[in-house]
């Protein structure tokens, strides 16, 4: 018989390797009094309908299944509604808790431990999570300012075996950069082609400023004979704190996830579904997102412009939450960074999006979100970090 | 390059390998016109306070924290609530999305793929479903009307090198069995002895008839220095459309499982986790359970007595949801199933709870849950039991 040691406790490899996100620890220094936070994506709590949600909850009461077990995919009714947001079919649909639940059954449906995901070089940092905790290792692929290199792509998928690709296409996180159509049309070809699945992670595709996004991966799939998860969610355009997301896939993988969602967590809650779904039912969500529109694009330009006179360099973006800006030159980026949080603001360096570990260029940018602040906080946010160059330089 | 035929998408080993779950499979038959149910662990509709859980639903609509993001091991205020029902640390608890993720993150925490993890003979198919998803092999251990059998256990332990053990201590799924306090201590010793993690599955505790059970594993592990982790969960006692469960966990591990929930879900539903504190403080909670426990006793003496008249040998429970009967002899058990559903009644086959896979005696056996239905569906549910019973002799 072995006997370890009373107070070892032994670990799994995933839980080992696992980094902490640096974006979620950043949340002890946001609740600093005083603290202007333009660090994390969260949107803007005067931006969230709560006269719509109170009585989208009050509908939910009352509905039984806000309370009993319910189908491990969603509820029906849920999914037909969402299927219609996106003019899709209610068997593609499988309701999530949030859409990073989505990123976790995807990988956990498509690789083993020791496979290769594609990703791009800067990375939302709770996709690298997933990827440790699967034991699937990140291959980073080159952006440019118009999102992912194809002949970077294509090099990356030669080189690396990878089974799938994850990316944002639309308004990506954290560079705010969208994928034209054409580009879209040939890395669906280039990845159907070579059988890479694409996971579009696909969160922020409704909070455009003047004109819609491109069309999806996941509508531009079939034409291209390419195969695509889409990931959507409700957190950045009606609450976060639902939790609740979806996922579309083709009706040789939903059955699969679904039960590897049932094994996770049997089916996201019936109380968040429902309140979801009333809100829905109740025709306000439409007019909630002509109001988060304008909204978020005044916040984007009063942002850009304070950073723009503070010496970064930021391409404006057309949606999403984030400015990628690049320090201003000369700077030190972490004493940068230390001086911010003395003076009460705060953003997400670079680093934290580095999908190589390797770091490097990566570290002389950050992410900037323009969503969670009113204007006038994000000009006081911009006239401190202005100071904080000063005393940086 | 490698190129793949376009409409192959490779699986992972893990989809590939995961059980439909065969308890919810039992759903489109149990939704049959007519049907009385007594497969699935549902609470009954009417032994949820839906008049508590309106006003719940009502104080949470006002609290921000129920429509933004929060930590990831759950709300703090939350966090003390739960902790205070079993005297613990809120430090300990971390939130759940319901006890079946909890599951899945103890399982994620532990092990690797490869490994294996004893299980009791007679298994919630949910679990295996987990161990499948992780690669993680299930060990059965051999069980008498007491719970788990130590002879067995330590012999499995010698056998397997198992780094866990998983178990339902009070109140078993399927079997109800409780596991006496001398029982549980001498598991304890020989786990500790042994470097064997314990978890324990403990959504049941609060439903019982007569006497509070013994003392959780978790309470009795720090004298008999053992490690355990604890899944609790608010399915059972308050609603499970919630989906709302808590971890208990000693502080070396509670950071990994709080960065793996992170990279599953990132946080529990805010929605949901406001609606149980808000219940939680309503004073509502303890009035209720006295209400549930003399109703689910009423269920559970009906059901029993019209099994055992229906030539069934039933061991009496002391509390949970569950009664496992030995089926009248001489009857094929798969024709018995086929015609009770003719007959409009439903129960779990015991096959459904098979750890091993390989069949034998546990087919003898069903599994029938006394909370769901009212006395009268119940004494209908077993003369229609009786009737196939004759049909099938």
């Amino acid at each position: 018989m072995t006997y370890l040691a009373p107070h070892t406790t032994p670990l799994s490899r995933a839980a080992m390797a696992l980094p902490e996100n640096p974006l979620r620890a950043l949340y002890p220094l946001a609740a600093r009094d005083g603290m202007i936070s333009l660090a994390n994506g969260h949107p803007s709590p005067d931006a969230c309908d709560h006269v719509g949600l109170r009585d989208a909850l009050d509908a939910a009461a009352a509905d039984p299944m806000a309370w009993r077990y319910g189908p491990t995919a969603g509820d029906p009714r849920l999914r037909r509604a969402l299927a219609h947001l996106s003019g899709d079919q209610p068997d593609s649909v499988i309701v999530t808790s949030g859409a990073q639940q989505g990123i976790d059954l995807a990988i956990r449906t498509l690789c083993d431990p020791g496979d290769t995901v594609l990703v791009p070089e800067a990375l939302y940092p709770a996709t690298l999570s997933v990827l440790a905790a699967c034991g699937v290792t990140a291959h980073p692929v080159r952006e440019d300012a118009g999102g992912l290199c194809l002949n970077a792509l294509e090099q990356a998928i030669q080189d690396s075996k990878a089974r799938a690709l994850y990316l944002t296409p639309t308004f990506g996180n954290p560079t705010g950069s969208v994928l034209s159509e054409d580009r879209r049309g040939a890395l669906l070809a280039l990845c159907a082609r070579t059988g890479v699945l694409v996971i579009e992670d696909d969160p922020y595709r409704d909070l455009w400023f003047d004109a819609p996004p491109p069309p999806s991966l996941w509508e531009m799939a079939g034409a291209c004979g390419a195969r695509v998860i889409a990931l959507r969610s409700c957190s950045k355009s009606i609450a976060p704190g639902l939790r609740i997301g979806w996922m579309l896939a083709t009706s040789d993988l939903t059955p699969h996830i679904t039960a590897l969602k049932q094994a996770s967590d049997l089916q996201s809650s019936g109380t968040a579904q429902m309140t979801v779904l009333a809100y829905l039912s109740s025709g306000r969500f439409d007019d909630w997102l002509v109001k988060a529109r304008a909204l978020y694009r005044a916040r984007h330009d009063a942002l850009r412009e304070g950073l723009v006179e503070a010496g970064f360099d930021v391409p404006a973006v057309t949606g999403g939450m984030f400015l990628w800006a690049r320090l201003p030159k000369h700077i030190d980026t972490a004493r940068l960074f230390e001086t911010a949080v003395a003076q009460g603001v705060l953003y997400a360096p670079g680093a934290a999006f580095d999908a190589s570990g390797q770091g490097g260029e990566i570290a002389l940018y950050a992410r900037f979100c323009f969503a969670s602040n009113d204007v006038k906080s994000l000009k006081q946010a911009t006239d401190r970090l202005a100071q904080a160059a000063r005393l940086s330089a």
